[in-house]
């Protein structure tokens, strides 16, 4: 356990809970050592507190009350706020998250074969991002969401409704956890789409890349012209100022220009009215890049964008980068090849 | 998102956001569609709601507490005390949960070389686990730890305080996420430890087991053989109805007996007061083997027990599996050789 006590009137102090030496290391801040949360009452005597709600259960709330003085407050908002901009710092680890993305992309097409099953194949490709140094873990604070890396989703298996609340989820091993990849043995020509997390240093970038085993059909490649021609018009759209809410217009009205509004971001009732997420130190992080939203991007945001296609009894298709904003434009943190990674 | 409804005089009703066909195959129980929380107030009209607070994030409660007119109880405590006692369907889990468990520890042996990291390790292990059907998602409600299933502990850096509130934890991949396996290479002789979780069906075992590449020297075998002892002088103290801290004292004073208690559980000021842990659902349940702890260990209940030793400036040994008492006695749902797992 470690809490971060930051003061409006004097440098902030880190307490663990265990390795103060450890700590001190690996910290620029003061540390201090705590055997319990009851060590910090004389740290805060009384007054106003900040804590983030959405990050807190209800039970170490109680215990917190029990055991403070204090009026305790939510800056989930203000934190999250804070949190959307990025120093160049953490631009750097995003882009180390981006290069770590780019060779697990390459080397995995030698792991991909015809009847190979989507959680082997993402098990493979997890394999070779832990030995680059994804660190597995992909946080978020989001109560209705447990992220992983290895979402693999080929042919029809893509079009199953998992219980993400995204246009694609997949099937799944069971369903204890109905989402991403299941046991459907990857056939050839077919769309095998994956969804891939990365985390370096406690930063992640998400990305999303096509694979085909032999050539793509042209119903593949339609789509998949499409899905790119959408992120392309968003992105062309992105200006520091430009209001979520319009930039997911855009994707849609270009989506209704390539007469593939249907299947954009999912079928019927299940289409999704978002396009692209903030990200960073969780998955799901501002700007939300969605219908109604009132998130504005500013310079220094770094964010996810995903258009993806849902194709009934075929598959689904996609791109996903992640992207930052800087006075010159917006910058990809995935620098990595866009065409279909085909095998043979 | 889902919710479960569990009514005092009628039967639960499962509501899903997404896709009712799915939930309503999948699911044994009647399924109702909600678009969001509020249609459930006709199904909530007023009364007093049972909720788990321990599960819950304090911005999702004042969310609920907004919508529906009724007064929230925490029973967290309760869901736990029945979350303890496995039926015969669970107990299938886990025992699949453990099958593939050894499968992995046996195929593994062909991955450990000289030269290959902690990591590298960890993350072919985990290919494998997912292979056979691990789900990879190890849940857990404590606020403090995120479990993973990769901790490989070799030699020395076995013997690094992490994150974790246990005896041993590991240095990890960056200070982002300080536990488990790191970029440490693995050498010959040294004592190599895997504690490995294992998800099936949402059902969790927990296992750790030892190799060596090459013969394990006198003191690897030496400490190996002590932990084995503890173990075996717990397991033959459990009874239906016996005390969780007098089970820990037993251990304590086998550690005593074999002269090797200040290895036991960690050195020093880090040394824990705890030797075992329910499993189930989640990685830490019902009952804590633990100094002072009063649960009393029941039949149907399952548990971890590992005994672990930290030596210093030479690594970490030990020993879990995970056992279910019946009124045959205690059974192992992890029933692989407990042999250290030696590689040429």
């Amino acid at each position: 356990m470690q809490v971060l006590l930051v003061y409006s009137d004097k440098p902030p102090i880190l307490f663990v809970k265990r390795d103060l030496l450890r700590a001190s290391v690996e910290s620029p801040l003061k540390t201090e050592e705590m055997k319990s949360l009851v060590d910090l009452k004389k740290f805060i005597p009384h007054g106003i507190v900040g804590i983030e709600f959405s990050r807190l259960s209800v039970a170490e709330y109680k215990k917190l009350k029990d055991i403070f003085n204090c009026e305790f407050y939510d800056i989930s908002n203000q934190i999250n706020k804070l949190r959307a901009f990025k120093s160049d710092y953490e631009l750097s680890l995003m882009k180390q998250a981006g290069a770590i993305a780019e060779k697990v992309y390459i080397e995995s097409m030698n792991f991909l074969q015809k009847g190979i099953t989507e959680i082997e194949f993402g098990s493979i490709m997890f394999s070779l991002a832990q030995k680059y140094g994804h660190e597995g873990v992909l946080r978020t604070s989001s109560p209705y969401f447990e992220p992983v890396s290895w979402h693999i989703l080929s042919g029809k298996s893509g079009c199953v409704h998992g219980q993400y609340d995204a246009p694609v989820s997949g099937i799944g091993l069971s369903p204890a956890f109905p989402n991403s990849a299941g046991r459907k043995k990857i056939k050839e020509h077919e769309p095998v789409m994956v969804d891939f997390g990365i985390t370096y240093m406690g930063y992640q970038v998400d990305t999303t890349r096509m694979y085909c085993i032999g050539e793509p059909d042209e119903k593949f490649l339609f789509y998949y012209e499409k899905a790119l021609s959408i992120k392309k018009k968003i992105i062309e759209s992105i200006v520091h100022g430009a209001s979520c809410d319009f930039l997911f217009e855009t994707g849609k009205k270009e989506a209704e220009k390539s007469g593939i509004f249907g299947n954009y971001l999912g079928l019927g009732k299940f289409k999704k009215k978002f396009v692209g997420h903030g990200v960073g130190l969780e998955t799901s992080e501002i700007p939300l890049i969605a219908k109604n939203s009132s998130h504005i991007i500013k310079e220094r945001m770094t964010f996810a964008l995903e258009p993806k296609l849902v194709i009934e009894d075929f598959g689904v298709v996609g791109i996903e980068n992640t992207y930052v904003l800087t006075e010159r434009g917006v910058e990809k943190l995935t620098d990595l090849s866009e065409n279909i990674l085909t095998v043979h």
